[in-house]
């Protein structure tokens, strides 16, 4: 998938601070390195000819031709005599990112401290009493078949109240229950994207679900998501990715963005989901993060701007991710489709966990619950970050307004290298091209900051103990 | 896929019995032609030369051309000039078949009879018993991460005790526990088939593996299972389809075959797995239906053949599809690809219902559980077939070694007909070609047998009914 980009954004992608203190060329080439080692520049996209680009800059054209040549040497753009010039990583191998799997019983007895995943321990009071109650509900449902593919009618009612509670109108035909929030993704890329489809992706954006698209055969096609004091969603990016993509799907997370914890504002909601319609894009929303804003109003539900977004979420973060729940909110007619697809694929999710979905969610205190767990972030990220001030004061990040972790920015590309050296450390590390499509990102590094309390010190001591024993990784690494 | 049948193996498959009273190129051609809407002939297969069959048959080669001339016409043949026939079905549309989904509440609601699905009620002592003693370990997990893609290790290690103890030595690594049988048939599609890979399955075989097998691109290879009287399984018909179409995967139900309810024996299990690992085929052998034998003493598992054989099982037919509990014994090896695919697929099965699996397997009444759920099935199968003697006794099947439902052979091609009537009769039925790969399998119907016996003579009275309200359905109407 090759897409463009125009002088006017490319110039605006470069910002005003990158001519510095050497020759004009030098400054301008590695600036367009950095934004193409910072996936804002995705791979395979053509740049604006030197005249235009020199024009747009208002720099000379030998300088613009200088920066490119240099630009093509190390590796990061790609030319083809009369038809212009294309970003690139050296080698031209992709280093895919992977899923990020939960932390093994040895983890634990290795006294690995977990910093790759995001989870959270149960709400214990919420899940137990709403086990038990199922258990009490149980019997009623033994002489049946057990399974319905589209989910019991309790639980998608309740699911269908809980979404029209957060300003959503849902009823119980449009919800289809899921075995958690990545399994009704996968399920919908099941149905709507085929081998070769292209799929839009936020970079950086959830790991596990970019390698369900990947495993899929989906083409991912991603839009660079703004870094430290710019807006995270740029709407004339989206914009013109949708336009030259037209991709057939795209995966969305407006509320508490993972990694960056960025919640996208109404507006911006609006324009996103009129430029997906408009090219016939089905946008799904992930939104199994959004109990977990740090403060401030709820936004509106992307779904309550067009009948054709596609809602997706689930108790994994809220309740526990030992539920394996999950839902998916569309139209009649595609809940329909995935029930279909469905029964080749799970079946349906567990009869006992349906139970106990209806309750948890149907809960008279289910607000307080919620309140309890978004304090319980609160404090722990509060601790986090001041931990991070005590020994690592320089690391910058995005301030989350939500979410579970901190999308850092390192002064170098050293996060493939960290990720590498931290089981020696006694940590576990997501490096930043996990999140990202084509192995950009070095510079980037989430940090999940639910560590529980007592351990946040240590933790983070041994990050920075790590990064004094991390050597500036060299752009080659990438690409090993 | 293309493959080829010569004519000593043609001459085999049409038996001694195709030369009627009328001419002997019409009888032929019946033959013919039946063996392909029967799905005994897979769709493109390319026969012998008439000339071949002809000496083969022992016929003039008049008789074999207007035989096949017969057979062009009414569309069952195709021929290129130079380049010999294949087997077809009118109209070149190749009707899909679809999963089978479970009864609805409306369904019920209206008093329909359930002949679709083959479902029982939950053992609901032992699922009660085994949920309780999970509920009470539960609180020991809550303040875990909750999910493991490969398994909770009690729940491993009862796995692979079950599977010990029946013959299978496997040790707790080569377990992975899935959402049910048919969700870890999905996923090693996913890991081990890519789109356009071949994949051989039995016909007729378990139709929402099938659509599995369909829904991740794989090009399906059905190996004719033998009718009435014959060998189910033909291991020379095996060694053929191998040995052509090398197919990256195969699925086969040894145990209780779905929906024959035939059990294959050790001799025929050891050259199927032979001749499967000749051609370097990845046999996977879905065990669920293993519990439900009729009789006799259990046969040797599959993979004790061969380390390359991959076991699938579960808990919906011996306990209840309400649970969604399944497994993958594999090589060590395999079992890590497929954790690494989960990640992106369900992560994990629910914390709970992994607990309530141990418990069900470790269970020392299990054996206890396990044969009164066989009289349940089996005095259920003696009602029904009470019934078909007393309103059908001209209809004929396979008496079934195990299993849920018969097979049975229709005088004529009109299965797809009786299932699209069947709601006006009160009941659900699944047409044959839904256990087939190309639309073949019209003169077959699958009945399950486990219809509560106090309904038995109301479901068979009224399927008497739809069969009598019927008219033969001409071939035609297999490619509506």
């Amino acid at each position: 998938m090759q897409t463009r980009i125009g002088a006017l954004a490319l110039g605006r992608l470069l910002g005003d601070g990158w001519r510095g203190s050497g020759p004009t060329y030098a400054a301008l080439a590695a600036r367009v390195r950095s934004l193409v080692l910072d996936g804002r520049l995705p791979l395979d996209v053509r740049v604006p000819s030197e005249r235009q680009l020199a024009e747009q800059l208002q720099v000379s054209r030998t300088t613009v031709t200088a920066a490119f040549d240099s630009l093509r040497e190390q590796g990061f753009l790609r030319s083809r005599q009369g038809s212009g010039s294309w970003t690139a990583v050296p080698g031209g191998v992709r280093p895919t990112g992977g899923a990020i799997a939960p932390p093994t019983p040895d983890d634990v007895a290795h006294d690995v401290i977990d910093l790759a995943a995001a989870t959270l321990p149960a709400d214990g009071v919420a899940v137990r009493a709403a086990y038990e109650a199922a258990l009490l509900e149980l019997p009623r449902h033994l002489p049946g078949v057990g399974y319905e593919a589209a989910g019991l009618p309790a639980a998608r009612r309740a699911v269908a109240d809980d979404l029209t509670r957060r300003g959503l109108p849902t009823g119980p035909e449009q919800v289809l229950v899921t075995s958690g929030a990545v399994s009704a993704w996968s399920l919908l890329l099941r149905v709507l994207a085929g081998p070769g489809d292209r799929v839009l992706v936020e970079q950086p954006t959830y790991p596990n679900a970019l390698e369900a698209a990947r495993r899929s055969g989906a083409r991912l096609l991603p839009v660079p998501l703004g870094g430290c004091g710019e807006p995270l969603w740029d709407v004339d990016a989206w914009r013109a990715t949708l336009r030259q993509g037209t991709p057939r799907l795209g995966y969305v997370i407006p509320d508490c963005q993972n990694p960056t914890g960025g919640v996208m504002d109404d507006d911006t909601r609006r324009a996103v989901v009129a430029a997906a319609e408009a090219v016939g894009t089905v946008l799904v929303s992930d939104e199994s993060l959004a109990d977990l804003r740090a403060g401030g109003t709820a936004p509106r539900p992307l779904a309550t701007f067009s009948d054709s977004v596609v809602t997706v979420g689930g108790l994994s973060k809220s309740a526990w991710a030992g539920l394996r729940l999950g839902w998916v909110r569309a139209t009649h007619d595609l809940v329909d489709r995935l029930v279909e697809a469905r029964l080749s694929w799970d079946l349906g999710t567990p009869l006992l966990e349906q139970l106990a979905l209806a309750h948890l969610l149907d809960d008279p205190a289910r607000e307080r619950h919620v309140a309890g767990r978004r304090a319980l972030v609160a404090s722990r990220r509060e601790a986090f970050e001041a931990a991070l001030r005590r020994h690592l004061p320089h690391w910058r990040y995005r301030r989350p307004q939500g979410g579970l972790s901190l999308w850092v920015e390192l002064r170098d590309g050293s996060s493939t290298a960290m990720a590498e050296r931290a089981a020696a450390h006694g940590l576990r590390l997501a490096a930043g091209p996990r999140f990202g499509v084509d192995g950009a990102l070095e510079r980037y590094l989430r940090l999940p900051f639910v560590v529980p309390v007592e351990r946040v010190d240590e933790a983070v001591r041994r990050l920075a103990a790590l990064a004094a024993d991390t050597p500036r990784a060299r752009p080659s690494r990438l690409v090993v």
